[in-house]
């Protein structure tokens, strides 16, 4: 099966390896040259994902349109603020079957990655998500995602091309579910970084993530998703991830903020995306829209937008009136 | 008000600690005389509980039945296999509000730690469980747990006494989820300690935490609980901070045996309690009489109770049939 992967930070990288390792040919679209030249002659993508040695089937090329040419699934795995752009310009095939792991809520138009992909293009949309870092993919770490379409025949096509003994794709006909899930953990990264900023313990961060989770689920209901997918490996299971593993990105930029820093110096001169920081102000537009009380995505843009003292945001969600879960 | 607590283990002190914090009178109960001295003469309970002053309020007995005397409220905090020996010699006041934060299942009887206290005792039962280190909650780190009674009134009493500004306790009508989910996820913190130990990374953690909560929902649907209480603070709260927060026993038990130790050493010589060891052939024993899958605590028991090889039924979890989430 011939692939392309549009994108080629850390996650596109990882998984156009995964698919070159289960025998197809990839070949990544970059927007960076050096980054081409890197994964064809060292066969390493030093700028995203360094230390990881590459298959020698995952090829690279600038050229979007050579890319997916002839490609019977594409990855799109740019940053999700451009997404469209990026895809914009590229025709594929109709019907092709398109893999979304690129994870966010575009401003503006309040669409998630795989409407957006639908606008733009004619094609099978698939949205692929769950606890996954790319270097522990890389690594051949076992690992467990999703894969959902609301027909359900392209998610198992796309579960059938990635799964492997190490990497484990699930399938869930909830599409909104499993990319809210993707989009929103990113902005409880964003929380529970602050929290850890401010010295708070375990158990704080215990309850900001389950807090975190029932009102990306109130969000999700909203939208049509179903309160199990929450509860699932594009729900939870990334939330878990994101907010308790290796320091990321987003809670990266958290934990800066709670220690007292300025966003705008907590973002300088980073090369990689907090797409939680991207996500927050849509997040709070969605739920906005749909009349959903999400307190901790308010928290979090709060304090990075309107400099709302975060020691008092974290109190005031810890101490809203008594009631039942 | 009047509260005994009975069992000095930290959770225990640390719960009599945040009554006298509120200004209630505390009696706690405590099977070692020297812990008794302790906490009267030193106010710190240095062998369960060190490093964390204890409220003046807080008084220390070895004589369980002056500890009670009184009591408008009893907090059942022994091991769980040793409740209903510690419990049976006293006889509270009928219609005593009893907070029961053992968490576990016993042995023979598979009853609940509720049921037991139920069956020795003319009581108000209330489940306290949720996402909170002992020693944090000493130090006055912000705290979310659950108070469940399926008739809401002694919950909420409960939650009156326990509340304040950095303990929070949300009522919650479903006992058994809440007592499940406290019981089960130090099974749980088992399997994620032993695949810490054969060095598997974030993604094979998050992917366990996420397979292991649905399966303590399934358990808990075959007993009568609500998916929604594995979603709240007493399910995935308390797995989240027990699977990723400082290594707890329970964890650390699965860490020695997945680096290869075998259980009789991994347990010997330690005061505490691997309350997850104790957990699993019960947790198994349930899923077997109600006829429920439960994948996860059966790689424990079999690692733990049968020596299977870890490596192996870790990769056998993660390589069952592909499927739907």
């Amino acid at each position: 099966m011939r692939a392309s992967v549009v994108g080629a930070g850390a996650w596109g990288t990882a998984l156009a390896n995964v698919l070159a390792q289960n025998g197809h040919e990839v070949t990544v679209w970059a927007h960076e040259p050096d980054v081409v030249q890197d994964i064809n002659d060292v066969h390493e993508n030093r700028a995203f994902l360094a230390g990881c040695p590459l298959d020698g089937r995952v090829r690279a090329t600038s050229d979007a349109r050579e890319a997916v040419d002839g490609a019977a699934l594409i990855v799109v795995a740019a940053p999700s603020p451009h997404v469209r752009a990026v895809i914009r310009p590229i025709t594929p095939r109709a019907g092709t079957v398109v893999a979304v792991a690129s994870k966010g809520i575009e401003h503006g138009t309040l669409a998630l990655m795989t409407d957006v992909v639908a606008e733009e293009w004619d094609a099978q949309v698939v949205a692929l998500s769950g606890p996954s870092f790319a270097a522990e993919v890389a690594s051949r770490q076992p690992t467990a995602v999703v894969a959902a379409s609301a027909d359900g025949s392209p998610a198992q096509r796309v579960q059938d091309w990635f799964s492997n003994d190490v990497f484990r794709v699930y399938t869930n006909a909830d599409v909104v579910g499993v990319e809210l899930g993707g989009a929103l953990k990113n902005v409880m990264a964003v929380a529970t970084g602050i929290a850890e900023g401010l010295a708070y313990g375990f158990n704080t961060r215990a309850a900001l993530i389950t807090r975190g989770l029932a009102e990306m689920a109130r969000l999700g209901a909203a939208l049509g998703a179903s309160p199990a997918t929450f509860a699932g490996l594009a729900g939870m299971g990334d939330l878990v991830l994101t907010c308790t593993g290796s320091l990321s990105r987003n809670r990266a930029v958290g934990v800066a903020i709670g220690q007292g820093m300025r966003l705008e110096d907590a973002l300088a001169g980073k090369s990689t995306v907090a797409e939680g920081v991207n996500t927050t102000e849509s997040a709070s537009a969605l739920a906005a829209r749909h009349g959903v009380e999400m307190p901790i995505v308010e928290m979090v843009r709060r304090v990075l937008f309107e400099r709302y003292d975060a020691r008092r945001a974290v109190a005031e969600l810890m101490t809203r009136d008594l009631r039942a879960e």
